[in-house]
């Protein structure tokens, strides 16, 4: 089938916007990046925050992930549910209803979760006590993001002591979210770190950095024993203006129909910011139109991608599908419970998104 | 209960983030629309797009509603399916899928298409022959605001003929979204074109007219039947801004948690671009913390809301609950499959999203 047989056959079963995903390009990525894991000699702990799925959570364990990252309860449950078993929640767990859920997926799954602040660590051991067994807890370090973490050495070592003196919790190393040009900072953060906590007698077992550009930094920080990258399963636009991604590893595609053609340089797609979302992930325009790479899709309705063709010598016509990568592909798979499947230009199925919407 | 008591109780039951719409907020704004349309002698054809709920909807066709707005075919068949009838599908409907899905709705419900092309127009009599029916068909017409709708009225007046000549295919009216500050060229290029179609010897029944702040401006624009919005059933920070609503009037809120004080000046709550989204509405900042408006939500990452505390005298902690009014309240409702429903400070219950992620 041609390409163009295969968006019309998208179209015809699924009707446009369709969230397409290419199994085949999805093996290499994932075989990809766990030979980038291998190479550098640091476990591979895959963030599920993109695909949502426990059937690419077990691909990426198969191909030899040590074991998944989530972000929030809800995406670990459904993963524990399916059968994954030695998860790291990477975020701080808070409050009533949460630290039970906590125990509970203790109580049947091996756990880690990250801390930033004593007030989160004061609330975990209830977890543990309703597990009946130890909970893992890193301690979330920045090193320049400003996103979570602690920003100084001695707080990163007074919440690992914090950590190591409660009922129930097991100091289990740091979390580091390194930015992509602050290697040595990170270094020097991390070697202090550990120094800190080595001199309390405690003994980190985990050191996991994340992100999927800092996948092509792997080895740079010594000490790091896993990695979390969760784009790189499906990349998208920000990852090809990062420089880590191809066009032929864009995994995801938004089919989507060209619905008008208002003015001679204006055209629309049926997809908006219920669809592409209007993360722009820092760059100019909405997403890539592989079909029409100089069509700007300038704004959004929610239904609507507004388009700016001055630029295009060749512009859509109205019924015209064509396909999009998004900016930042992990949102844009959160908006549909089913992601449409081929290997190249022939479809396979549906896959669900059984993560999807897990806010809490 | 007081508001803290609330806070507590639905973080308990719900977990953060919790979207919590306030009923009796609802019901006041649904009769305040409808008295805006009654007072202007307009009638009310709600946008469902913003609860994307057949219960919310019933509760506006209560209050006097015409009919109700979709914008894409699978609300409206929800709407359908909880026996909603009168829908008009503010959209261009294009392809052989979608046809299908359009005659078959056609033939159990009245509904009413807009169209702003040709290509459009010639592939719906196909939806009319399935369902063995006539489709009633509007022209959209862009008097200003450069979305969707035919720019001229030589193009608005074709299309009606076009229309008119297809079987199966009403001519309906127009279709009109008017930039607020444009009452005059609106109405000038309404006159020409109601002249124009006269001229054919068509009557046009519809002039829909639409958005939220335009309800300030109902019966100011003559010849208008029918006005759709549909931000008002909640409102948002847009309609704070745009002078349409009062803090008391905004039905919808998100409880996040406060999980980290990364810094002096910096906060985190639990509540990112997939719960509040990306969406800004034109506004600096992401969202108004009711407890902290002197807060501001700088960034997102998916399930962090970064905050800017450097305004604030009064800072939160680590697990203070905040309520948060959206910029663009209908794309938070779609991340959801379930609102909490409270009236005042006593939870009702949880009102299924039945129409969410409905892309197609």
């Amino acid at each position: 089938m041609s390409i163009d047989d295969l968006k019309a056959k998208v179209a015809r079963e699924f009707g446009t916007p369709a969230i397409v995903v290419d199994l085949d390009v999805v093996e290499r990525n994932i075989a990809r990046v766990q030979g980038l894991c291998d190479a550098a000699g640091v476990a591979n702990r895959p963030h599920i925050k993109t695909h949502k799925s426990p059937v690419i959570a077990s691909m990426q364990r198969d191909a030899g992930a040590r074991g998944i990252t989530c972000q929030k309860i809800g995406e670990a449950e459904i993963m524990a549910e399916a059968g994954h078993d030695d998860i790291l929640i990477a975020y701080n767990i808070l409050g009533e209803e949460k630290i039970g859920r906590l125990g509970r997926l203790l109580s049947r799954t091996k756990m880690t979760v990250a801390a930033d602040n004593p007030t989160v660590v004061a609330g975990l051991p209830e977890a543990a006590r309703i597990a009946g067994r130890n909970l893992g807890v890193v301690v979330e370090c920045d090193t320049g993001r400003r996103r979570a973490g602690v920003e100084t050495v001695a707080e990163a070592v007074a919440l690992a002591k914090d950590i190591a003196s409660r009922p129930g919790l097991s100091f289990a190393g740091f979390m580091l979210y390194p930015p992509e040009n602050a290697v040595n900072e990170t270094q020097a953060f991390l070697d202090a770190a550990m120094a800190g906590v080595r001199d309390l007698g405690l003994d980190p077992e985990i050191v996991s950095s994340g992100g999927t550009p800092n996948l092509l930094n792997l080895g740079r920080i010594k000490g790091v024993t896993e990695h979390r990258a969760g784009t790189s399963v499906f990349n998208d636009r920000m990852m090809l203006a990062a420089g880590f991604a191809q066009l032929q590893d864009c995994a995801l595609t938004v089919y989507a129909t060209v619905v008008s053609r208002a003015g001679a340089e204006r055209g629309i797609l049926d997809s908006g910011s219920k669809t592409l979302t209007s993360d722009t992930g820092g760059l100019e325009g909405h997403g890539l139109i592989l079909e029409h790479p100089q069509a700007k899709i300038a704004r959004f309705a929610e239904e609507h991608g507004f388009l700016d063709l001055s630029g295009c010598n060749d512009r859509p016509n109205v019924g015209d599908i064509v396909r999009v990568i998004p900016n930042h592909v992990c949102v844009v798979v959160n908006m549909v419970d089913r992601l449409v499947t081929v290997r190249g230009n022939e479809i396979v199925g549906e896959l669900p998104v059984a993560a999807r919407g897990r806010l809490t």
